[in-house]
């Protein structure tokens, strides 16, 4: 936890007092994860403040930390889960390019590729992401794949030789567990999940009340 | 199971074909649960709908079908949860007469009472509820305690002899039951947790979701 301060300069400290940062929490495998990242942004820009992107991963806060099973096996839940994903995908009209419920894949690899750039090209760590979400829920892509991380990075322009060595390095991989540790240390459990003013709010069904939040200052 | 359609004339058969319900479950030592029954009859009322409110059993759906462990005592997630339901109580500026991570108690006798009053009182049904819920949440009472359910029956002219009697009869205890496999049969796992035009919206927080739903017709 000492890399706190050493490794992440993203995170670290409290926000420059004159600006209100939303913080937002996302799993690349997440569905609701990705519904929120197409709305966070512009969302806080409503009431001037940025956003900073932090990814955690649910496979360590629910299954490790919470001791749960995924939400999707869950007796019950799992077919809500499900269906509530389904009926926000109509709602939104985003044409998903794979189920909600099909084999989920390692998001080690684009986690460690995203950790990697958010610390040393932090300049394209925003769009990375988004193409990561789009190529996973989108396109239907495996993002676990070296093939298509490498695609991705040469759509954005950095597929670089540093780069592309970057994200598979030990940092990178020290980094993404960084990352992670850090979510974990905020409290973080599940992926949407926004903080502001030290305010947490989870689930994208609580985007009304985070607006409302940032609206009127709180209650 | 073969019970629904003897015991309980309230959730057996398809709504009249001219008029829209919307099913409401909950449990009593439920806070959100509380501030959803707060809310949902005029909800209901702004689109011509009227509410059916029908008891489940967190203790059942989460801890034995589900397999999980009481929120309240899931890491981190207990944490959210706690703060979340005093951030909401804030802002609706309901004064809570318990903590809502004090000890529950058992909601059972409670329930028991309620489903046998829903079967043969169903003109006073609802009050008993709402009594039953603020009686708990807003006077901090022991509701698993007989003189506070006997005093519940008395405010709103309940203490008969036989009303007495029936709440605490085996019968009752076999409507509780009945009102418990009938949620499960419909997939509810949590409280508050709605059910209209046959479309789930489990939390308080997808109140909002389900009146647009109401509204729009669905999507």
């Amino acid at each position: 936890m000492a890399l706190t301060s050493t490794l992440d300069t993203h995170a670290s400290g409290p926000a420059r007092s004159e600006e209100r940062v939303v913080d937002f929490y996302f799993d690349f495998i997440s569905p609701f994860g990705f519904f929120a990242s197409l709305r966070i942004d512009a969302l806080a820009a409503r009431y001037g403040c940025r956003t900073r992107w932090n990814l955690m991963l649910i496979g360590v806060s629910v299954l490790k930390v919470m001791g749960m099973k995924p939400l999707l096996e869950t007796p019950l839940k799992g077919s809500y889960i499900l269906r509530d994903g389904n009926r926000y995908a109509r709602r939104e009209k985003i044409q998903l390019g794979r189920e909600i419920d099909a084999p989920m894949v390692d998001p080690r690899p684009a986690g460690r590729a995203y950790s990697w750039i958010r610390q040393h090209r932090s300049d394209r760590e925003r769009e990375f992401a988004q193409r990561v979400f789009a190529a996973y829920w989108l396109q239907g892509q495996d993002i676990s794949n070296a093939a298509t991380l490498d695609q991705i990075l040469a759509t954005i322009g950095l597929d670089l030789p540093e780069v592309k060595t970057g994200i598979r390095s030990g940092e990178a991989a020290s980094l993404l567990r960084h990352n992670v540790e850090a979510s974990l240390e905020r409290g973080v459990f599940g992926s949407p999940y926004f903080i502001v003013d030290g305010e947490p709010f989870f689930g994208v069904e609580k985007m009304e009340l985070l607006e409302e939040w940032l609206k009127s200052g709180g209650w």
